[in-house]
């Protein structure tokens, strides 16, 4: 894999200043979180307890029934942990008043639901509590739109927007994140067995190898096919990221009435 | 008001265009939309069914206990004049399963819920259907950010982003829509009694006429001041801009890993 320069000092600087910069000018208190039990979810709460102060950080754990118990177990033992308040709301009531009266059987669209129904809840407690909602998704599952759009994508401040999956996990490590949630499986946990590589049929090493190449290191195809991957590897990465743009974006509109020059 | 060029025709056949191209090219049936009874969500249908088919066109009817019933009853009335097939789903159940043990009682807060409710249960249609999700928010909407986050302003196509409110009325008369929703007072009927013009203390042509003097046409505070606006006006105006900035963006994300040239 290529060597793109990441300096995890660095990175937690420009991140710290970042979440500081939008907090305070948007004149809040702090900022809630989903927390889910996940490395990415742990790594925001440690960065936000870095930016802000405990006080500031509100962790809310949103189990639906089918979330694997382990997870809000460990979500439960970072809180107290770090040391922070926190509030846990089981949403399978909410859910399941729809998806049992609608009868929603297929599990992308019981996924996306519940990811739509977390971002809502979210965003109560965040007004409820004059805070943002922090977001965890990553720099690569926004480039190959691995996300429910305005699902978990729905936040006001995503730290970890430009950092790799592969990055985020050297950025945990260095944040005294237990080792458990450091070694878990990548997972949306939006059903039962679901883990992110398995979904995707392809490893994120792979993944952020060919995203890192094309995108930051300016490289054909050719090139990174000269580095070992396979064509079909580099066009299964390279179509998730064409395929959705419009998760990448606010809705489009046609030009109207702008006077056109 | 400032006369800013505004054909009605070549509105529509624009509008007609956009519709059918992102529809097309995202390979999808036709759309889903949210129908409320009120006049956007109406024109959008209207545009919807012109640039489309009937049989590609399925309007939603969510009312929640505190929706206008008359705004129910005029949605289900078009759908019936327009001859297309609609769905009709009271949110009150999963709005107020969430709303009472919580015991939400700000209206903001509820209506921001509400709205979002109404994106994950237009989505998970669309997604039954192999449609998008038609928004029907307009141009003044968003500049003056007047929306949901992630609610009503989550979508897939917005046909009315560059189209005024008050152009909105002189389209929508040219389409055969009924009187009584031309009529209407804009309302999101988030609350009993709401209207727009009531909460935001503005009339729909004065916004409109500040907005077009200082964006389409590039004119100056005091331009517009001498044309009659008084400043008081004008600055709530711009301020409503200014401070809805994140409403019009995807989340922000610090820069890390991308090279600096």
């Amino acid at each position: 894999m290529p060597d793109v320069e990441f300096n995890i000092n660095e990175a937690k600087n420009i991140i710290n200043n970042f979440i500081r910069k939008i907090v305070h000018s948007a004149n809040k208190q702090g900022v809630v979180l989903g927390l889910s039990g996940g490395l990415d979810s742990a790594t925001c709460l440690y960065l936000a307890v870095d930016a802000l102060n405990k006080n500031s950080v509100f962790p809310i754990i949103l189990p639906y029934k089918e979330s694997d118990p382990v997870n809000t177990e460990d979500a439960l033992e970072l809180v107290k942990k770090v040391g922070v308040k926190y509030k846990k709301l089981d949403i399978t009531p909410i859910a399941d008043t729809y998806l049992d009266s609608m009868k929603v059987r297929d599990k992308i669209r019981r996924g996306n639901f519940l990811a739509r129904i977390r971002m809502a809840i979210l965003y109560d407690f965040a007004k409820a509590l004059n805070c943002l909602v922090m977001g965890s998704g990553n720099k690569t599952e926004r480039l190959i739109g691995y996300t429910t759009l305005w699902g978990d994508m729905g936040c006001d401040l995503m730290p970890l927007g430009d950092i790799y999956k592969t990055q985020v996990r050297e950025l945990a490590s260095s944040l005294n994140i237990p080792e458990k949630i450091l070694k878990k499986a990548p997972s949306a946990d939006l059903w039962q067995g679901q883990t992110d590589e398995g979904e995707l049929g392809l490893k994120y090493e792979d993944i952020d190898g060919i995203l890192m190449m094309f995108f930051d290191m300016g490289w054909g195809r050719e090139w990174i096919f000269a580095e070992g991957y396979s064509k079909e590897k580099i066009e299964r990465v390279l179509q998730l990221y064409r395929s959705t743009e419009f998760k990448r974006r606010m809705p489009p509109y046609p030009s109207v009435t702008t006077p056109e020059e």
